[in-house]
C-alpha cells in the first residue's frame, strides 16, 4: 500500500535577526515561494500545508494553492518548538509520513527532494534526518576525531563527519504521536534514517551574511561567468 | 625580537579536477592572483614566494613582485604533500614561521589574515591550523556526537565541531624540519594552536561546483540584490 505523505512547511512572519525573512526577495522570488513551488512540483504529497500563526501569509498559501494551518496563538511566539508544533499540527493531519520542508531551503533541487522521498517510503524509519557529509579533518573538544595528528592522510579516506541540516525532514506520524504522548523526544524518536544532500543544497539563513551567500549560490548556478583563464 | 614571517604560495600548473585552477579567472582576477595580492596587502611578510614547478608561474610571481621557488623536480608530480614541498622549501628559506597561504583562499578577508598572523605571533604554538567552528548537531560513525536524542535543544548551547580549513597554515621552522628530520610528521607537529576563521571565508575547490559556489559567495559580497518584500 502506497503511504500517505503530507508536507508541512513552518513559517513565521516575525523573523528576528532577519526581518520578515520569509517575503524577502531571494534573487527573483520570496524566499516562502521556494518551500511551496517545491513541494508542488514533486507531486508526491496528499497534501501540502503552511504552518503559521500569520494570516497574511495564510492567504498567501490559499493564493498558491496549498492549505494553510493556522498554528494556535501558544504556539505563536518565538519559543514554540519544532516538537510542540509539530505535534500540533499531526493532531489535525493524518497521514504514514509528515515531511517539514523548511523555507530556509532555497537551494534544494528538485532531484534531491524525489531521493529523499524515495528514501522515505522505500525504507521504514521512524525519522529520516538530512545530513551533509564532510570527509575533512575535524577536532572535537580540542582533540582530533577523525584523523591522527601522526599522519596527515588524504581526506578522501577519512570517516566522513556528518552535519544535520534540518532541510528536509520526515517523521512517522504514529511514532511521533505516541513519543510526544509518552513525554520522549519525538524529533529523534525510534529509528533514524540518515540522508545526505549534495553540500551545496544546505544553508542557514541565520543571518545576513548566510542570506548573501545563499544567494551568491543560487546566482553561481545561472553560469553568469564566463569560463576564462590568463595568458602564461 | 620580532619574530620573521614568510609566505609561501604553493601552486601547481596541472590541476585535475579543475584544469588549470590556478590560472583560470574567478570573479575578476586569475585565482592565483587572490593569495599573492592578499600576501602583499596585509605587509607583514618578510618575503613572499610562490612555492611551483612550473616556469610560467615562475614568470608570473617576478612579474607581481614576490619570489619564485621552483619546487624541486621530484616534487612537481600529484602525489607530492605539504610535508615534502615544505620541507624542501625551508631547507632553503630561513624564518621563524612559514605561513602557507592555499591559492583555494580567495574568499579570506584581509582582516582575517591580520588576526591569524597576531595569533600566531603573538602565541608560541609549533602549528597553528585554521578551522570553521560550527555549532550543528553531528553524527558520527551513525551516532550522535555533541547532542542527545533524548533531547532538542538550541544549537547555540551545542559543543562547535571544527574542521580544518587549510586556507592558512603557519607552521615554526625549526620544529618542523626536526620533526621531518626525525621522521615524524611535521604538519601537525609540536603544540597546535586552531584559529577560527569566519565560516564564509573558507572553501574547497576540489570540483566544478565547489568553484561556482565560492564564485556565488564572492558575487554576493557585492551587493548585486536589492532588498525587497512581497506584498502582503
Amino acid at each position: 500500500m502506497d503511504k500517505k505523505l503530507i508536507a508541512m512547511i513552518p513559517a513565521r512572519l516575525g523573523s528576528k535577526r532577519i526581518p520578515r525573512k520569509n517575503i524577502r526577495y531571494m534573487g527573483d522570488k520570496p524566499l516562502i515561494h521556494y518551500p511551496i513551488e517545491m513541494a508542488k512540483s514533486v507531486n508526491r504529497f496528499d497534501s501540502i500545508w503552511l504552518n503559521t500563526e500569520s494570516e497574511e501569509l495564510g492567504r498567501l498559501s490559499s493564493a498558491m494553492g496549498i492549505g494553510f494551518h493556522k498554528r494556535a496563538d501558544e504556539l505563536a511566539g518565538d519559543t514554540a518548538t519544532n516538537r510542540e508544533f509539530t505535534y500540533e499540527f499531526l493532531q489535525q493531519h493524518i497521514c504514514d509520513y509528515v515531511v517539514m520542508i523548511n523555507s530556509t531551503s532555497p537551494l534544494l533541487r528538485k532531484e534531491t527532494v524525489e531521493r529523499f522521498l524515495d528514501y522515505v517510503t522505500d525504507n521504514d524509519f521512524d525519522t529520516v534526518l538530512s545530513v551533509i557529509s564532510e570527509k575533512e579533518e575535524v577536532f572535537y573538544n580540542g582533540k582530533p576525531l577523525n584523523f591522527s595528528l601522526q599522519e596527515k592522510i588524504n581526506s578522501q579516506l577519512l570517516e566522513p563527519v556528518e552535519t544535520i541540516c534540518w532541510s528536509l525532514t520526515a517523521w512517522k506520524r504514529e511514532t511521533f504521536m505516541k513519543l510526544q504522548e509518552q513525554g520522549s523526544n519525538p524529533v529523534f524518536g525510534g529509528v533514524i534514517g540518515r540522508f545526505v544532500i549534495p553540500k551545496d543544497e544546505a544553508c542557514d539563513l541565520d543571518t545576513l551574511e548566510d542570506w548573501k551567500i545563499a544567494e551568491g549560490i543560487l546566482m553561481s548556478r545561472i553560469n553568469i561567468f564566463e569560463e576564462r583563464y590568463m595568458e602564461l
